[in-house]
């Protein structure tokens, strides 16, 4: 089967062997958001990127932003708790040269304050993790660390419900465009574990002072010299990060997920920084997964019959 | 005597009679952010901005951040808790063809999570809070709106501690450079006080799952329909004033001043905002004070022996 991890700023392509294994993978920058939500242009991302996988009769599955208001066409969103047989029934085909391209639902669940919560793609890496790792189908907190992260419920095999927090968002913003960026360095290579920890202990030790009060911290530490330039974005990330991990393990703990299993999906790098800020919290055994959403989409596929 | 309110953005000079009151204010953009730290550039900025006033020989009065380390000259920073002797003690003398001018000093404290807490310019806003609402001075807790936000404690006339919301930055970074920002329009002359003050109860009632999460809630509402484009500014802003307002007022009770009135000094339409989400967070009764600076650059020409 064909696979399109299809998300807003890439498009990920790969054609699954029959024991979900990735025979060949290619990739583009022609994400959904670069497309201007016309048929034509995602049409054309195929021809350009996979023009000799053309041949053959399955449906190619394609999760992600791809299905979004603005993506080739919008597919609703499934509520929580869902399940994979939820999802397919309200996935949506459409056309790629005479061959179906289905499109995945987002899911949606009740978040904070009335306002829904969503998530479109996130819920194919999560069903990536159960294929890979059976054991966290009864009950698990899946963490998705990156621009919206994503804290996820796994119940009874389903998805319950989850949290995002905009987190990767805040720390391009702030550095990018805030008072706060004119105090740290381009060079990002140097990183500093130092920092990022002073950072992390600062939100879990005083974060009840509120984020835009510690925020501010990022400028007076290095107003008054204690704050290498070097070290401010460090700071700035696990001060985010770290005011994140205070409002998740609540979360969790309010779902009833404290004693179930905790794991990091996303990129490696990124979720070494959350497994080391989740230890300062405590909490030294989040396990990492990475690139589950192979896994995801060919789970999917079973129950479709679209292997 | 001649008070200068010289702020990072724009330049106040107002001429002040024998009793403090404004006997001519005039206004420029040169302010000290755009002078490159340059000595001349500040006195080309006097020398364009009020050249018909250089007769006299009583010194100049400065606050704000002409006194930062890329003013004119950089001032220290006095300690909490303050008073004018302390802060005069500190002032730094610059000379204008011939004449003095004194830059006060700004204030530092200690704030969360060891980090130093600052204000350059703020200080002498409350000074003048003082000098009109002389009743202030044994107890209140001010509060001054903006870019960054400055929760005041002041205690037998002097200013004891203060705690900064980085709130007016988020929201003009979060506006102009997020997703968020691609949800709203351009318009906001229409002002929606229904969508603010149901950001204000979002952050009241459920501010606990955490700022980075509520702000995502933004973009779903949005998506969901149920915020229109038009109000989505306004929504922002009540979410991320409601979340100062939990923490200023848990740091006012910190502070033991629960009792105290409580003021708002600023832009009367900001401090308009301000009182609304109070009333909301069950504080009616915030009175707001404008345009304090003059009546506090006086107040601190008095003991200096500067009229």
């Amino acid at each position: 089967m064909i696979g399109l991890d299809w998300g807003s700023t890439s498009l990920r392509a790969m054609r699954l062997g029959p024991g979900g294994e990735v025979l060949e993978l290619r990739q583009s920058a022609a994400g959904a958001s670069t497309l201007h939500g016309r048929a034509e242009e995602f049409v054309a991302a195929l021809d350009a990127l996979i023009p000799d996988w053309h041949a053959g009769s399955a449906p190619l599955l394609a999760c992600g932003m791809v299905g979004s208001q603005h993506g080739w066409r919008e597919v609703p969103y499934a509520d929580c708790p869902a399940d994979e047989a939820a999802l397919l029934r309200l996935a949506v085909d459409v056309d790629w040269r005479g061959r179906t391209v289905r499109l995945l639902p987002g899911l949606r669940c009740n978040g904070a304050a009335g306002a829904p919560d969503l998530m479109r793609g996130e819920e194919t890496q999560v069903l990536g993790a159960l294929q890979l790792e059976p054991a966290l189908a009864p009950q698990a907190c899946l963490v998705l660390p990156g621009t919206h992260s994503k804290w996820v419920q796994v119940q009874d095999g389903r998805v319950g419900g989850f949290a995002t927090q905009m987190t990767g968002e805040l720390f391009a913003v702030l550095r990018q465009h805030s008072v706060l960026g004119r105090l740290m360095t381009a060079d990002t290579a140097a990183a500093s574990a130092e920092a990022f920890e002073q950072g992390v202990a600062a939100a879990r030790d005083h974060g009840e002072a509120g984020l835009p009060n510690q925020l501010f911290g990022v400028r007076s530490l290095g107003l008054a010299g204690r704050l290498a330039l070097a070290d401010g974005a460090d700071y700035l990330s696990g001060l985010l990060i770290g005011h994140e991990l205070r409002a998740g393990l609540a979360w969790r703990a309010a779902r009833g997920l404290r004693g179930a299993a905790l794991r990091l999906i996303g990129e490696p790098a990124l979720c070494e920084r959350y497994a080391r800020a989740l230890a300062l919290f405590g909490e030294p055994d989040a396990q990492a997964l990475s690139n589950t959403a192979p896994a995801g989409l060919w789970r999917l596929a079973q129950p479709g019959g679209l292997r």
